[in-house]
């Protein structure tokens, strides 16, 4: 049961949201242009951070959701959803391209404090041609879901235990978006 | 020197924010509910809550501006300054109320990481009359404030020595907010 005397039966952060639009609003906002929003960084490879930072995290609301959704911004498919797996496992052998390892690399560090992010781990990302804009959203979008997971966790949110479970979500969170609610309903 | 190119001279938080205008605006609106808005909870609290939280990541713009901005709400005086210092130190000892205290143990375990935070913390909580409201309103601040913090020191932003450096600052943050953005020209 969680902390507080949220609604049942809705899933994770989904919960608190709906006790508090107030704070909603612009948590929805921020996800919504961290994530989706257009930029040089595909929105697979920033759920993907998301839910790395996540797993991290032990968060199995926010890694399982986000995962889901960046499978499904890749395509939806078996392999989509194992090639993020693979990112969680070990990103350093996963099939993702050198400048989405030296990000998640910077990402792992913001985790764990951000005073751990070195000058060398930004010389690692530039030399793969990341840009400023993308090590910045890197660092914001690691430091949000620092925010989303102690949130979701914070308060003993119910969290379904089957990842397939998050496949819907995924699909709505993918392509309707995080500022657009009818899809919670 | 910071990890990206912001401008000079823009202490903490704001060389990024004004670096990503996009994501600055949610963020400032995050900021301004859960700190200034209406609530149960003075701002003095809140921003209490804020600055031990930033005090314990380390995280030294974020603590001492809002260190400054919870002296601030209180009056302003030197008194004032000691007490919130007094509550980084130790808040078990502190001159604050036991309602206070059990919300700053939550916040110290959000800090730490969501999973934490346990039914007793809760029930402590409860015993000094703290509402759900203010239980969520306390999660959330403490977990804004772990990206807050990662945000300002994951990118190795300039931050002042000296915690009176922060006094102006803390008096803007009070009492003009953080939507307005007058105060940072």
């Amino acid at each position: 049961m969680a902390h507080i005397s949220i609604e049942e039966g809705l899933p994770g952060i989904l919960g608190p949201m709906k006790f508090r639009p107030e704070t909603t609003a612009p948590l929805r906002k921020l996800a919504e242009v961290l994530l989706r929003d257009e930029n040089t960084l595909t929105s697979a490879e920033r759920e993907t951070i998301a839910a790395f930072v996540s797993s991290g995290n032990e968060c199995r609301f926010c890694q399982l959701s986000h995962s889901a959704a960046a499978a499904e911004h890749l395509g939806g498919h078996e392999a989509h959803y194992a090639l993020v797996e693979s990112v969680k496992t070990d990103f350093s052998s996963a099939k993702v391209s050198p400048k989405l390892k030296a990000l998640l690399a910077i990402a792992d560090k913001v985790r764990k404090g951000g005073k751990n992010v070195t000058p060398q781990d930004i010389a690692a990302a530039r030399a793969e041609n990341a840009t400023d804009k993308e090590i910045h959203d890197t660092v914001l979008i690691a430091a949000a879901f620092c925010m989303f997971n102690r949130y979701v966790d914070g308060l003993a949110t119910w969290q379904p235990e089957d990842p397939v479970d998050y496949r819907p979500m995924g699909k709505l969170m993918a392509h309707s978006g995080y500022t657009r609610t009818e899809w919670e309903k």
